[in-house]
């Protein structure tokens, strides 16, 4: 039978009664006779705990040590779990990173996941024993310890499934995929299912429910995964495989709103004698493998400028000033923006959507900032004080949250 | 230069300014010119919390799965000090025990190291890093996770040391070797230098401040020792090299009194039909690494007998009754006796000193349960709570806070 890789967030682990909880749920995927491993993060708020005794010591921890300091929480809480499900009864082994056999490529805080020997977690399985892996982690061939960034344990348990050939769940603290984000909008609906490139470019969105590369993974891996609660027996979103044209009709043209209300957008003058210096600025940042979204640079404007999240500001301005001579006066970072996304399918096809989110926050009175279409999404920048008004407003406007009618069927 | 391993233990390390102040230690050490190794045990009470945790989850948590668990506490420690020296300007870089190539052999949580590929740590320090190494830990071949139970981080010190032909100094929470537990005894006296083999017996005997096995492998592989306080600036104590008989005219014949005040004696009836018996028991015991003292066997005696310490006396029991047949009526365990020694050397050659002991005892009202004797040190069993006066009348019979007269030469 298939394996199985479940996942299970922090918050899910973070006093005994819910690693016990959680033990009862692995156990019970076991006895359907799926060879099983599981995922965990570090409890709680371990993760933060141990960055913060971190950040007494040093303003800004140097990321080879914040590496080799975090991955203990993924560690421990694997241990612990194998331990909850060893009083159940049941056979079960905790493996690190580095003993899962995960290597991993590029730099401390942010590595990817390059192979998996598999091996070990393969007879594990084939002895009976559920595995449970700590997350969120790997080493390189000369044993360095790196993490993947956080919410990387996603990306630890998308990347195992790929390599087992196993389906993934991800449990975590909300319910599935929703059309908005349902604290901001009561009438946000759960999405019983949404396309793999749809859902990676929600997440890349700001969508807090599954880390981006995660879902990127599943997408071209072609790994069948569900989102649901680690909680709840509630039926989750599954993200199926396959084109996102294919979903078009049957999800309707906008499938959810998204949003990131913690958005800095550097913009960089353009310097007629050094053409090469957006070029350089964005190699730079993609050295150290910061995400940049809503890159713009049009032949007519005299700047480049895109996006970070305002957590990595920091860093990209450094990288930024490596890059750029003169970036004091040449280089302007707006911070406090929001990004809100409408995603769907066709949207260059459509441009009226774009009208509409225009006309929507013209209406709010919300001023927008920028605007930026692809395939999959509408994405604009606003004041972050205007999110909550303008999400609801887009929703309500989309008329979201009214399920859509029947899949129509695409000849 | 000759390198320089230290080691702190989880008191010295327990808050920031904690960890600060062994930062500026290490880097005074550092700045004497001698490549420096530092390692490190888990931060204040992080051991007891990461147990207490597993505890919540199992009352007898698999040993595999406690060794994983428990050497994040470490790993977290080490990289938390790298941090501290970073802030300081100096180089440091932290390694796991299997990145510092510590290859164990043996039980889970009672393991022992059975190589060190020196590899990374002597590259690391030729480029002028401060190494902090995770203490406490190792891997085998297949990248197995062990301990070496607790207080280990002493031995992963010594045997740092020993493969680095470097000096070891531990800074613990005593100021050094006493005469006798001062917390006991407001009179005894701090040692300033004791030779190996009798600090082996000491630790042996109960003496809580090194690790028995770091002393042993301290004596056999040479390795020069300081035992100091890591909190203040005391000269400490110096382990010397040599024989003991050679310090024997040095420290007179009594050199200190121990206590171990939670001591376990077994009694297994010998059967004439099954003479192996007894060697079967021990020799179970002795998988488990399990340490005994005070093994009793002689013609005119019909049983064997020996002591554990209390923490083990379930695994002990288990290990026994796999041995012994009908164990429950062949084998009787004593609880809550006390082991009171007195060190010294030529103990065997001068039966007076045992002799003085149960006499003192006497005198105090003190039942005495049995009494042993080798060349390093005189032992008696006694109820537990009688240590502290036991303790306190061997002190004054022996008149052990007087200093000896200079050491007269032997021929």
């Amino acid at each position: 039978m298939k394996p199985l890789v479940q996942k299970y967030g922090g918050t899910s682990l973070s006093t005994a009664e819910h690693v016990r909880r959680v033990a009862e749920r692995i156990d019970a995927a076991r006895q359907t006779g799926r060879p099983t491993v599981a995922v965990v993060s570090a409890r709680g708020d371990t993760t933060d705990r141990l960055l913060a005794d971190a950040k007494q010591l040093h303003p800004h921890p140097a990321p080879r040590e914040t590496d080799q300091l975090l991955a203990t929480g993924e560690v421990a809480s694997a241990a612990l779990m194998a331990t909850a499900l060893h009083r159940r009864g049941t056979r079960a082994v905790s493996l690190t990173g580095a003993q899962a056999g995960i290597r991993t490529t590029g730099p401390h805080g942010a590595a990817l996941i390059d192979t998996i020997d598999t091996r070990a977690v393969r007879a594990h399985l084939e002895r009976g024993s559920v595995v449970v892996v700590a997350g969120f982690q790997g080493i390189d061939p000369a044993g360095e310890l790196f993490t993947l960034g956080r919410g990387g344990s996603d990306t630890t348990a998308v990347a195992l499934a790929a390599a087992l050939d196993a389906r993934c769940e991800i449990y975590t603290d909300v319910d599935a995929v929703y059309t908005a984000d349902p604290r901001l909008v009561p009438q946000a609906r759960p999405l019983p299912e949404i396309a793999a490139p749809l859902m990676a470019e929600m997440a890349f969105a700001g969508a807090r429910v599954l880390h981006a590369r995660a879902v990127e993974l599943a997408a071209v891996r072609n790994v069948p995964l569900l989102v649901a609660s680690a909680m709840h027996d509630r039926p989750g979103t599954t993200i199926t495989g396959g084109s996102p044209i294919g979903m078009l009709e049957k999800e309707g043209f906008v499938a959810a709103i998204t949003h990131d209300a913690d958005i800095a957008r550097f913009t960089i003058r353009l310097d007629p004698d050094d053409p090469e210096r957006p070029h350089r600025a964005l190699r730079a940042i993609a050295d150290q493998i910061i995400p940049v979204d809503l890159v713009t640079w049009a032949d007519d404007r005299p700047a480049l400028s895109f996006t970070v999240a305002g957590a990595a500001v920091h860093q990209a301005r450094r990288q930024v000033e490596l890059a750029v001579p003169n970036a004091g006066r040449d280089v302007a970072v707006q911070r406090e923006l929001s990004k809100i996304s409408l995603l769907g399918t066709g949207m260059l096809t459509r441009p009226e959507y774009a009208v509409r989110v225009l006309r929507t926050l013209e209406e709010l009175g919300v001023p927008a900032n920028s605007l930026h279409t692809n395939q999959l999404r509408v994405s604009v920048l606003v004041p972050a004080e205007h999110t909550a008004a303008a999400v609801a407003a887009l929703h309500d406007e989309f008329e979201m949250d009214r399920p859509r009618p029947d899949p129509v069927p695409t000849s």
